[in-house]
């Protein structure tokens, strides 16, 4: 049996988890509860200056430790195509006032485009960036999302096809997020997070849990230790690849958004060292 | 571009796509439809008899494709697996009653069971049935579902692990339904498919779509043309695999069965034609 986490060193929570929290209390209160890193949304950020923010949250003693998220290249439109990258140029600028060093990447999905012009598009979109990435010094992670959501948020939906992407794309600003909730089903996924380990691609690691029955596509994840997903087996896949940067918690839940945050981030710390 | 269908001759109809009716209601509008083929859901023979049903249904001018459902092996007890190998005997004698000549099996899957256990299970639940589908003259197809059903409905996710389940069992009363909804979304499908086919073990072929958003991860499928699923392309890979079996109309949708379902009925003629 894998080993529990042996302390909160590697406890990262991303914005969103507590979505209710703008992110100077989100700050104070995983400081406070021991957390040591931070992944930022970009609502988070709003109009407050990124700059700011960033010296806010280390001077809080979190690590920040990525910006969610940029992505969603793929449109009908040479021109919308465009836009899209011109707001990862947005984001990638975002993440490197914050001093996030990578950005997860959403890589979107368009109902009713082919998914293989949708990958064609992704991979071109991407290869775009990598001069910016280079100039502001921050990667790239993609994150392949649940075969649920090809149809509209991203077309790389196994981890074989992210490490395909990123070996295809053969850049030291391109790597590839981890999240168990995408992942756990796939009959491949330990094989392919070795393979990804031995690319030396694993960029982040998220973790929450799959209810049963879930209530909704997008809104309705699990702590840890509320769902299926066998945390502790994953982590050590993950570990034994080679990867030993933050276990980041992040939970989409109307369901927890409606509890007392104060509460939610006590049960998140006691579900991560009883199941993550 | 692949070629629409040339007319109804290979349409058949799920009962559960219309399930406010009776069967005989449904065997009787899907006739007057220019309907073919019907494929029987166990809820919709109730306390009927198979003998009866299957005559009646023969008598309306419909070929009995299959009957749905059996599978649902794995279990944490050796007793409750025993239940659902009972389970699964009763179906095959109802199939062989009603004469259809197989049965689509969902696995099954038990929140937290790893996933291969569940795979062992099934592949055991399935060796275990052979005899008695040798005895009735049914045939067991197993039907891959979606990664978002692995938590409790089937560990087999993928038309790839349902083909090595086929081979490794290598029984002549095995074979594999292919339904898009659950697989549309697969970069292997065109290579899976090729190889279903050169197995010989492509007894099923269901058609839906996927609705952008989709609001309930189990009774939100739509008419064909109401999503993504791009499928004269899939249809015309499994023809290419040398399937000339029915195209099965296959839709739970709370939606549509608040519908009149004569103008559903109408509609999924019209969709068919346009659209598969």
């Amino acid at each position: 049996m894998p080993l529990a986490v042996a302390d909160n060193s590697r406890l990262c929570l991303h914005t969103i988890t507590t979505k209710p929290w703008p992110i100077e209390t989100a700050a104070a209160r995983y400081a406070a509860a021991g957390v040591q890193g931070i992944t930022v949304w970009r609502d988070a950020l709003d109009d407050r200056d990124p700059v700011k923010v960033g010296a806010m949250l280390r001077d809080s003693g979190l690590e920040v430790v990525s910006l969610c998220r940029g992505g969603f290249f793929p449109a009908r439109l040479a021109e919308d195509r465009a836009k899209a990258l011109d707001d990862n140029r947005r984001a990638i600028a975002e993440a490197h006032e914050l001093g996030a060093p990578h950005i997860v990447l959403v890589c979107g999905a368009v109902p009713g485009l082919p998914l293989v012009e949708a990958r064609q598009q992704i991979a071109e979109g991407i290869a775009a960036l990598l001069p910016d990435c280079a100039a502001a010094n921050v990667k790239l992670a993609i994150e392949p999302l649940h075969p649920m959501y090809a149809d509209s948020r991203s077309a790389i939906n196994t981890l074989g096809q992210a490490n395909d992407l990123a070996a295809q794309l053969d850049s030291p600003w391109v790597g590839v997020a981890i999240d168990v909730y995408h992942l756990w089903w796939d009959p491949a996924l330990e094989r392919e997070i070795a393979r990804c380990g031995r690319l030396k691609k694993i960029l982040a690691y998220h973790v929450c849990d799959w209810r049963t029955p879930t209530g909704d596509l997008l809104l309705d994840r699990g702590l840890m230790g509320d769902g299926c997903i066998p945390l502790r087996q994953i982590r050590s896949w993950v570990e034994a690849a080679g990867f030993n940067g933050f276990n980041e918690v992040e939970i989409f839940s109307t369901r927890h958004w409606a509890d007392d945050q104060d509460d939610f981030l006590a049960r998140i710390v006691t579900a991560y060292h009883n199941h993550v």
